[in-house]
């Protein structure tokens, strides 16, 4: 199971549509593939304009390690040269901070991963799993 | 005058409208804003995984140096090692052809550019002003 | 459809195969998969240091672009700023040249590459067609 | 003395054996020649996408500053600035954590290293000395 790019619509219109009622700052979605590679991206008006690649470095670490963005911080936190070395790997996209979710499918395999990043990074992540939710797929923050 | 998230996914629908109908290969299509960071993308079910970075760079470079992706390819045929050396100044980020288009206002300056990539850089091209023409926006092939 | 460890371990022991059947020089054969990631890879004893880095790059540019390694070497030929600015967007990781062959399912779809390096490129294509026709898969060259 | 192709596969399925009988998650595991360069790699299904590069970045660390993972770790964790200045040398490629395995002849000469990734640092390493111990060649940890 693969994410179309319908779905990857969907997820960005309902993370968008998610942070308005809650009133969180402009935000910027990415969907990427399970090969950590870009579908689709949308950044609110009023977002800074480098938001593209945070959004697209807390979703990328967390396809690229198989981890969602709360374990990353948790490892970053615990062993903050390890995460450091991982971006050294990865060529520095990676932002291992919640708001980057794992897409997964019903078997559990890694099929995506969502990126959100605008408000704290707590309310990127609820943001991100309304929109996920919303196309009827299985997030892990 | 900026682009906003609503003229971008315009943009991005009515582009790949045209990939539909002309029966191009699938589409992947960026929209840039004046200073070079991405709004929006969208790539269509199908085409190779790495297709945004294609149409970044197709964008990117028309931004920079504000000039769209035929006058940067006739530049790349007539002294390619400009076209190299820019791309080492832009971190490699430039792909001069056909497909970048800058995006410009009334008065004529430059608020964004559009990448597409896909099919042939003309057909390319040919998408974009489509999508381009349909958000009524002035673009520049 | 994905490629298992166990079909591209085939993929490489039968390309190997082919090559000493052949007396090709000693081959280095690396299979990504759909993302363009490294699955497996072997290089033979006699092989020069950095052949990781070649059939990598063989493979990755198929996946990258759905494009593989003869038509590569084409555009490459044809308008030889292009790929180089293709390997300025992939970090420097594309070589456009046969022994690049993409791996595509039964309807088509790409699921992975396979990259041969070590002998002449017409040659190192061939063998790996043997290793993709043994483990029952499509290669384009 | 150099370590084979055929040695590099023992150690590399005799890993995956070990990792599959303790129960670890799924392991990626390479073997590295003297000089850094890789020989031979495998990612079992279930892998996530991006473990050749935290595999390679155990073992490439290891050959290059002839210092096996655990050695790195202490010193990343009494001198954290040295090993990230130690990554800027080296290209970001060096991941100073166990799992990254020192291969010694018997005079003690290093000529290559095994790096393995997938479960906790120190299963990774367990792992990695079963498929060493296995090819007949002494590991440091």
């Amino acid at each position: 199971m693969s994410v179309s790019l319908r779905k990857a619509r969907t997820i960005i219109r309902k993370t968008l549509e998610k942070g308005r009622e809650m009133e969180f700052k402009p935000l910027s979605v990415v969907v990427l593939d399970a090969g950590g590679h870009v579908i689709a991206f949308e950044r609110e008006d009023g977002a800074a304009p480098g938001r593209f690649g945070i959004a697209q470095g807390k979703a990328y670490g967390s396809v690229m390690l198989g981890m969602a963005g709360t374990a990353q911080m948790q490892r970053a936190e615990t062993q903050a040269y390890f995460m450091a070395s991982v971006n050294g790997v990865y060529g520095g996209q990676v932002v291992p901070v919640p708001g980057g979710v794992l897409l997964r499918d019903r078997k559990g395999a890694v099929i995506g991963a969502v990126g959100v990043t605008g408000d704290t990074s707590d309310n990127d992540a609820l943001a991100a799993m309304a929109g996920i939710e919303a196309a009827g797929l299985i997030g892990e923050i």
